[in-house]
C-alpha cells in the first residue's frame, strides 16, 4: 500500500513568493489587439492616450442661434436687439461647428423669432458663452485610461471619443479544468451511496469568467494514473494554466503529485493554510499545474490564492472592511486560517459574525459576504475584537442587510426569500444561536432582530420575562403575531410518543437541542410537569443547533425522538405529535424600528405572500401583529 | 421651422413611478429554465430547494481507518491497542460511506501499520469522531438560495451538491440601442468638422452586458423621420426593449417624441434633472422605448435610472458611502443634480472631491468612482459636509487609493500608470487645484500627497517658504528630487517669445494659469522682474487651470502665447522657449508617510520605469531623491 504523506509543507507567502517568480515569465506582456468595441470588461495592456481632442472643433452646446458677441453688447431688457439671418446670426444645434466670425451661442428659449430673417435677443453674449471649446472633455495626447485598467461601459465612451480603434488588452488565460476521483460523478447521473457529484470545478469555471479567463472543462478522471497522466497532457498541450482537482491529499488514489513530477516538475506540496492544506504547485510544459484539494472551501482558497492572480495579473483587488467580531474565532497555531463571516450593520458599527468553520461546507460559502483570514502565529481572536474582512458579493450593500441573531425556524428563509421581490432593497443576513443568543446579541448592539420563544416556566408566558431579565433599562419592541407547533418526532411509522414517560419507558433515544434555546426550555418545562429527571433520557446530552438537525438525526436513526417545530417535520417527512403552542415573536431595539431594514421586514410579515407560505407550510397561526413597547426595569 | 420645447418636465420621482406602473406588466415572470451548468452570473427566478441533502450519507472526513468506537475506548499511549483488518477496522479515504458497525474514522497520521493485517492505535476514538454525518453541510428542502439572488461562482457548489440539475431564471432581456443623428458617425471614419463619433450606444452595450442584458445595436439612423420610422418599428419587433439616443432634445431634428407618440404612446417628455433633462419615455407595440439625450453624462443617467432597473428587475443595488465633501458643490433649485466625485479615504475620513460637471465630459465619467445627487430643493453642500455617495467601479478598493492633490503634471498619471503594474496594489486619485490648493487640502487632512512648485519671490527658493506659512506646527515630508522646466508656448512656426517685455510690445494675447497655481506666481515672479505691471499684458485675466488647456488655448489661436511645462509643449507638437527650471516637489504629512500607498508612490518615483518615462518626455531632469523633514514653527 502506498502513500504519500507530504513533508515539506511552506506557508503561503513562501508559496506565493515561488509561485510568482516561477509563472512570471508565463504571464507577462501576452496581449493581444481587439475593436474598442468588443473592450467591455478587458483589461489594458498598457496605457491609452487620446488621438484626437474631444470635443475636436468648438461645438455649440446648445440648439440657438450663434453670434459674434461683438454685435450683442448693446441688447438689453429695455432695448432689444434685433439681428438679421446669415449677417447677424445663424440657426445651430447642440453639436454645430461654431467657426469665425460666430464666437458665442444663445440658447432659443433666450431668442423671439419676429419673422424668416429676423430675431430678436434682450440680453448680451459673451466670447465663447454656450460653446464647447476644443478639448474641453480632454485634449490629445492626453492619458485616457491606465494599463491594467479594467474596461467598463463608461470607459467605452471616453476611448471612441478619444479615436481609439484598436485597444491592446491583455489576453484572456484559457485554464484548462480536470475533474478526477473514482468516486466523482457528473450531473445527472443516479447517485449510489459514496457517490459525489463534481461541483468544484463547476464553480472553478465560474471563478474563471469572473476573472476574465476562458474555462476549459475535461470529463472526469478517475483514479488510474495511465488516464490521469493522458489528461494532463492534453490539458497542458491545450490550455494556458490547467487545474487538476482532488487527488492532492495523502488518499491512496495520489498519483497527482508524483505524475506532475514525472512529466514537468513540483514545486509544493502542501501549504500551511486551513481550509486548502494539501494544494500541490508545478508545471508541465511551462505551464502553470495546480492540484487543488477536493473539500469545496479548500477549493476555492486555495484556487483564490493561486489561479485567480494568475487571470487578472494584478495583484488581489479585494476589498476590505473593518469589523466588530460578534462571537470567538479561536484557532490552531498550525496553519494560517480562513473563517467565513456575515458582515452587517448595526448601530453603526459593522458586524462580522462567524459561519460554519468546515472545508466542506457548501452554505458557509453561499452565506458568507466576507473572509477574516488568522494568521498562523495567531490563536485567534475574542469576541469584540475589530478585524479586518476580506469582502465577498461586492454587489450587495451592507446598509441594506437586516442582521437577524436568534432561534432558527423555516419562516426566517421564507422571509429573506420575500425581501428580494422588487418591493424591497433589503435582504436579511440570519445567523441562528437559539433564542438566548439573540437577546444577548441585541444587549450587545449586534443584531436588528431577534426572533424568540422562551417559555417562563412561572408565569407559563413567552419572552417577557427572559427580556426583563437580561435588558434592564433598554427600551425594546417585540413584535407578536406568529404562533408556531412543537412536537415528538419520529421516523414514519415508528410508533407514536406522546410524552417523556414513554421515552424513557421504552428507552429511545432522545436528541436534545442547545442550552438557550427556546426549545430547550420547552423540553424542561415539560420533563419537569411530567417529573421525569432529565439523566433518565437517554441522549439527553446529544445537543444540535436546529431544528433540521434533530428532524435528520431521527430521520437517519442516529436518534428515535425529538422535539422541533411541525413545518420541518412536515418538509423532512417524519411523523410528528403536537406537545405545545408558543408565541414566535421579534425582538428590535426601540432605536433601530424605524430603519428601512426592520420596516421592509415588518412589511413582509403583514404581506399575503406571507402568509401563503406560511398556510402552505402547516404548524404556524399568523394573527394580527401586536407592536409591544418595553421598557424593563430594576424591580 | 418646427421646433418641439418640451413643457411638461416632471420629476425623476415622479417619471420612475409612472414608467415602473407601466412598464410592470411587461417585465414579470418572463423566466427560462437553463442548465445549472450555465447559471453563472444569471438572476434566480424562485427560490431554490435542495434536492437531497449533503452530504447525502455519512461519509470519512480524513484518509484513515474506520472503526467501531466501542472497540476503541481501551487504547492509550503506554498501551497500543491492535486492530485487525477486516474485524476491526477498515481502510477509509475522505468522503468513503461510513456503515455500521464502524461510525468512527482515525486519521493515517495517528495510525501505526505493523503489519498487512494489523494496525495500531494510541488513543480511542469516540462516535461520528472524523465522520461527516449526512446533512452536515444542508438537508434536503433546505432553501439553497433567495429568489433574485444574483449567481456567483461559489453558489454552484452549493447547486450541484444539492442536486440542482437545472435553474429557473430571470430571461435576459433583449435591448435595442439605435443611434440616431446627421452628425453621428461611427468608428473608423475620418472626421470632418462637426462630425461626431457615436459612442453612447457602445457604452449601452456595455451597461446591458454588465447588467445582464443582451445587446443589439442598429446602424446610425440619419435625421430622416421615415427612416427612423422604420427603424424604430424593427427594433421594437425584434426586442424587449428599444433605446433611441439623440433626438430627444428640442432642436430642429427632433422627430423622435412625435414618432414615438404617432407609432405607440410618450408617458414624459423632459425629466427635471441635471444631467439629463430632455428624456423620453414610452412605448411602441407594448415595448418600453427610451429616448436618451446625446451628452455621455446625460446619457449615462438616463439610462442608468430608467433602463438599469428593468434589466436587473431589482431595485437599485447600487452601494453609498458617507464621504466628506473637499469643495462646494452648488445647485440650482430647477433640477435634481447629479455629480460625479472622487472619493479616497485618507485619515480615516472618506473624502469626496467633485469632478468636472459638464454633461459632455467623459472624463469625468471615467475619474470618477461615485456619484453624489443633489435634490431639486436643494441649493447644494458646503465644503465639509458629509454627503451621502453611491459608488460606482466597485471593484476598486478606498483603502488603496492615493490621494494626491495639487499642481498639474503629467507625471501625475505617468505615476498612475506604473503603480497599475503588478508591483503595487495601490491607485492614483488625483485632483488637480493648483499647488496652493494642494497646500491647503493637506492642511485640512483631505489628502495623502500634495504635489507643489511654489517659487518664493524673497528667496528664489521652492515651496518651503508657503509650507512655513501655511502649516505651522504641522510635521510634514517633502520629497525632493524632481525638477522641470517651464516655458513660453507658441504656434509652430510663430515668432519665437523670450520675454514679457515682448509681449507687450508685440501686443500679443497672452493665456493665464488660475490665481494660486505655481505657474501663476512664475508668471506673477518674471513679470515683476522685468518691470512689467499686469495690466499691460493683453488676456492677463484670462485664466485656465492646466498646462494642457494652455497649450490648447495657443494652439487653437484664442491665445498666442502661454506659460506651461516643457513635456506638454512637445506632447502638443508647440514652439517652447525656455524660462525657468523649477523643483517639482511631493509634500506628504509625516503621519501619512508610512502608509503603503505613499510608500508605493515613492517606489515609483525611484523605479527605472518613471526614468524612462521622463527622459523620453524631455523637459524633466530626475536626481536622488531627498526627503525632507519639516516641522514649521511660529517665527
Amino acid at each position: 500500500m502506498e502513500r504519500n504523506i507530504y513533508l515539506k509543507t511552506v506557508t503561503l507567502e513562501e508559496a506565493l513568493a515561488l509561485f510568482a517568480s516561477k509563472t512570471e515569465e508565463n504571464f507577462r506582456l501576452k496581449t493581444e489587439d481587439i475593436p474598442v468595441t468588443d473592450a467591455y470588461g478587458r483589461i489594458t495592456s498598457e496605457p491609452v492616450y487620446a488621438k484626437c481632442s474631444n470635443p475636436n472643433y468648438n461645438a455649440s452646446a446648445m440648439d440657438g442661434i450663434m453670434v459674434p458677441s461683438h454685435l450683442t453688447l448693446s441688447a438689453d431688457e429695455r432695448r432689444p436687439l434685433q439681428l438679421k439671418k446669415g449677417r447677424d446670426f445663424k440657426f445651430v444645434d447642440t453639436g454645430d461647428v461654431i467657426e469665425a466670425p460666430y464666437d458665442s451661442v444663445i440658447m432659443i428659449e433666450d431668442v423671439q423669432v419676429i419673422d424668416e430673417e429676423t430675431v430678436e435677443i434682450l440680453a448680451p453674449s459673451y466670447p465663447w458663452m454656450n460653446v464647447r471649446m476644443v478639448g474641453e472633455d480632454f485634449v490629445i495626447g492626453e492619458m485616457l485610461l491606465t494599463r491594467h485598467h479594467l474596461v467598463k461601459a463608461v470607459d467605452l465612451g471616453a476611448l471612441i471619443s478619444g479615436g481609439i480603434e484598436t485597444l491592446q488588452v491583455l489576453k484572456k488565460l484559457r485554464v484548462g479544468l480536470i475533474p478526477t476521483g473514482s468516486e466523482i460523478v457528473d450531473i445527472g447521473t443516479t447517485l449510489k451511496p459514496g457517490d459525489i457529484l463534481e461541483s468544484n470545478t463547476r464553480m472553478f469555471a465560474g471563478l474563471v469568467l469572473e476573472n476574465g479567463g476562458e474555462p476549459q472543462r475535461y470529463p472526469i478522471v478517475p483514479d488510474d494514473k495511465e488516464m490521469l497522466r493522458k489528461a494532463l497532457i492534453k490539458a497542458a498541450s491545450e490550455n494556458d494554466i490547467v487545474i487538476i482537482n482532488a487527488g492532492s491529499s495523502a488518499g491512496s488514489e495520489d498519483y497527482t503529485a508524483s505524475l506532475i513530477a514525472e512529466l514537468g516538475e513540483v514545486w509544493v506540496h502542501g501549504i500551511d493554510i486551513k481550509p486548502g492544506k494539501p494544494a500541490i504547485l508545478g508545471a508541465i510544459g511551462g505551464k502553470p499545474v495546480v492540484g487543488i484539494p477536493g473539500y469545496p472551501v479548500s477549493a476555492y482558497m486555495t484556487f483564490k490564492h493561486f489561479v485567480v492572480p494568475m487571470l487578472t495579473r494584478m495583484p488581489d483587488t479585494t476589498k476590505t472592511q473593518e469589523a466588530l467580531l460578534s462571537q470567538a474565532v479561536p484557532s490552531s497555531l498550525k496553519h494560517k486560517e480562513f473563517v467565513r463571516v456575515q458582515l452587517g450593520r448595526v448601530n453603526d458599527k459593522i458586524i462580522a459574525t462567524p459561519l460554519k468553520r468546515g472545508a466542506a461546507s457548501t452554505m458557509s460559502l453561499v452565506k458568507a459576504n466576507g473572509i477574516l483570514t488568522i494568521d498562523k502565529a495567531s490563536e485567534g481572536y475574542p469576541a469584540g475584537t475589530m478585524v479586518s474582512v476580506e469582502m465577498t458579493r461586492n454587489h450587495l450593500d451592507l446598509n441594506d442587510g437586516l442582521v437577524a441573531i436568534g432561534s432558527h425556524d423555516l419562516i426566517m428563509d421564507w422571509i429573506s426569500d420575500i425581501m428580494m421581490t422588487e418591493k424591497y432593497r433589503t435582504y436579511v443576513l440570519s445567523a441562528h444561536t437559539g433564542s438566548l443568543g439573540g437577546i444577548m446579541a441585541i444587549k450587545r448592539g449586534e443584531a436588528h432582530l431577534a426572533p424568540i420563544h422562551l417559555l417562563d416556566e412561572a408565569t407559563g408566558t413567552y419572552n417577557m420575562a427572559e427580556i426583563n431579565r437580561y435588558l434592564k433599562g433598554q427600551k425594546m419592541v417585540l413584535i407578536k403575531g406568529i404562533k408556531r407547533w412543537q412536537g415528538f418526532y419520529t421516523r414514519m411509522g415508528d410508533q407514536p410518543v406522546m410524552d417523556f414517560s414513554q421515552i424513557v419507558r421504552d428507552k429511545l433515544q432522545f436528541v436534545n437541542r442547545q442550552k438557550g434555546s427556546g426549545t430547550r426550555l420547552l423540553t424542561d418545562y415539560f420533563l419537569k410537569k411530567e417529573g421525569v429527571v432529565p439523566s433518565e433520557v437517554e441522549g439527553y446530552q446529544t445537543e444540535v443547533l436546529t431544528h433540521t438537525a434533530v428532524a435528520l438525526a431521527v430521520k437517519t436513526g442516529n436518534a428515535d425522538v425529538g422535539i422541533g417545530i411541525e413545518s420541518v417535520a412536515r418538509q423532512m417527512a417524519l411523523d410528528y405529535y403536537p406537545l405545545a403552542k408558543e408565541d414566535y415573536d421579534f425582538l428590535v431595539p426601540f432605536s433601530q424600528f424605524d430603519l428601512p431594514v426592520v420596516q421592509d421586514f415588518i412589511r413582509v410579515l403583514q404581506s399575503e405572500a406571507f402568509r401563503t407560505r406560511l398556510n402552505a407550510a402547516g404548524g404556524y397561526e399568523l394573527e394580527e401583529l401586536v407592536f409591544i413597547t418595553v421598557v424593563s426595569n430594576n424591580l
